[in-house]
């Protein structure tokens, strides 16, 4: 793995960059559709391409669970199993354990759950998420950490955080004593805990760097807590982790907390809000969200954003998109994901244009005033 | 419109033509993806036309009632509503009012019918429904027709054919005494009714014939009869049709009964199986029907049909397939739609080739017997 950065705005922390993976370069700051079962939801890997998707997520829970490691290794790995050749980054399985598995038992050694499809009982460790990922053949693969929910305790934060510290030792140490099935290289991020506490999360950044990781995330953000808490805590993490590595904020978000995350020197953005809300008819404009399947847009044979130049903005009118929404009709949830989809890539190559001029804090400001003001 | 018949060959009634509408030549015999709402479900026009779809279909009864034809007509008809810029068929909605509505109510005049969607109460007559058909402004119009259902007393089948032809007739006054609100020619077909009679066929098709349509389908089959009555059926229609006019077997059908209807004379198909066994996990191959999301294919790394050039078929593996069926992903049933649309293109485009060459009853023979011999 090469982390490249290209420029740091000069009025802000923003940093544009270049990080090679295994199945190819991506330029940050990046956006990653999550394509959760192996499949980012309602579209094929041509449209993400088409679309300029760089690197796709996928999640081990569920590939775990379905159609299970074993099977993805005999189809050669994630990338071939799903007909994707870019680069892939796969999480730990953490968070959906603890948002998603019902019954689940967090011990020192890992966390026993029940699945969430069938309810059979499963194991996971650090080295054993370690392993599965290894069975994924992701380019970069996640540790198992314990994700906190908000509000939580000083007194369970620091305990959580000093676990999932332990768990984070055991990953890298998992990861340095096994190879990729398949002849290249993966990577192994570590993620930041410490809820909203300031002085947890230095603990947290401070004791992974010592590891030292070729890349950090921030995780436990974007969980209910205020919005400033999520800002701060992310400036504080990024205060710590190390200039010439690649930090990727979990989850997050709207577009208006992916542009503060890049503010404060963030790389790597992953959320399910662009094609979630695509399948409800919620789609981003330049001129803020609109609910495309409202009446109002009955009649309205404009494009969902005049100035977007996917295939969905192109060729179809909100009249007729609300139309699909209305007869429940696939292609709907597919134009609007797909749309949504592009304008978060879009978004993230503004931004990254905007710090290689050196105008962040700018464009930034102009961008959002825009898009809060604006009536669609 | 012009229908030009290329070839018909030697030992069957098969033939090869070209039928140009407004919006373009299509080769026949061709088959007709089935739009209903202004979509062919999970796929975009795009996709339609990379695989060579030359036509497709609406259904008048669901577009009258959502969006309406008013909206259509404002979105500039229905090929600008849908951005499809190839020729359009609609339906008359009769085969809707009589499977799909509730309580309906058939008078001389036409019909009276509750929605489906929300009870409210509607009147569909000859007149109303050409009018319809020209608001959604396609390429070719049916007349309003009573669809009997299997089995059908002869007495009925008389009586309904009677009114059919009544309606027809009139139908073709509203069709002569009207004009495209688009700038565009619109062929208005009659239909073909009898139920299971011979004779009841033949007194239809002959009075349509008087009353000189630009083309004529055939109706109430594929309804529950016999295949051979199917067959034959069709076989006494296009005996009486006259040779150098497009005809047209409605819902039909399986490859085999398209490809019996071709060597009885039929130039057009249209059917949902395509998609609907799509969306449902079934495709077709040249080795016959297979149902992906069963256990069987859990490990099987080849292509749904190894010879199929289709996006699906170069791409993924019917084991990724069936875990996107498994896992309940849209993914799963765009590829399968799209592979079985591709795969019944074919058909009729090899079916045109072998006619084209004379040799239909042979190719029919080789192309039936492994499809209907080899496992998959």
């Amino acid at each position: 793995m090469k982390f490249k950065i290209e420029n740091t705005d000069s009025s802000t922390k923003a940093r544009a960059g270049k990080l090679t993976l295994a199945h190819g370069t991506i330029k940050t700051p990046i956006f990653m559709p999550v394509g959760t079962q192996g499949t980012v939801k309602t579209l094929s890997p041509l449209e993400l391409e088409e679309i300029g998707s760089q690197i796709i997520l996928g999640n081990t829970y569920h590939l775990y669970l379905r159609p299970g490691q074993k099977l993805i290794k005999q189809a050669g790995g994630l990338h071939k199993f799903i007909n994707w050749d870019r680069p892939i980054l796969t999480d730990s399985g953490g968070y959906q354990v603890f948002s998603l598995a019902e019954l689940r038992k967090i011990k020192e050694e890992g966390v026993r759950f029940q699945s969430h499809l069938d309810g059979s009982y499963h194991d996971f460790s650090p080295e054993s998420v370690v392993e599965t990922q290894r069975f994924l053949g992701s380019d970069i693969m996640m540790v198992l950490d314990e994700c906190t929910p908000y509000p939580c305790p000083l007194n369970q934060a620091i305990e959580s955080n000093e676990m999932t510290l332990r768990w984070a030792k055991r990953a890298l140490e998992a990861y340095h004593g096994s190879e990729s099935f398949y002849g290249f290289d993966q990577e192994l991020f570590g993620i930041v805990q410490g809820s909203t506490y300031e002085e947890v999360r230095r603990r947290s950044a401070t004791a992974l760097v010592e590891m030292d990781f070729p890349g950090y995330a921030i995780g436990g953000l974007s969980v209910g807590e205020p919005k400033s808490a999520m800002y701060d805590m992310t400036a504080v993490c990024t205060e710590i982790l190390p200039q010439n590595k690649p930090r990727y904020l979990m989850g997050v978000g709207k577009p208006e907390d992916i542009l503060e995350g890049i503010e404060r020197g963030i790389d790597m953005f992953d959320c399910v809000m662009p094609t979630r809300n695509g399948r409800k008819g919620t789609v981003f404009t330049r001129n803020g969200v609109l609910v495309v399947k409202n009446a109002t847009f009955k009649e309205d044979f404009r494009p969902i954003d005049a100035e977007c130049e996917c295939y969905a903005c192109r060729n179809f009118t909100r009249a007729y998109i609300r139309h699909l929404f209305k007869a429940q009709e696939i292609l709907g949830m597919r134009l609007a994901s797909l749309h949504n989809l592009h304008f978060y890539l879009e978004l993230v190559g503004m931004a990254r244009e905007a710090i290689l001029a050196d105008q962040y804090g700018n464009w930034k400001k102009t961008f959002l005033d825009r898009y809060f003001s604006t009536k669609n």
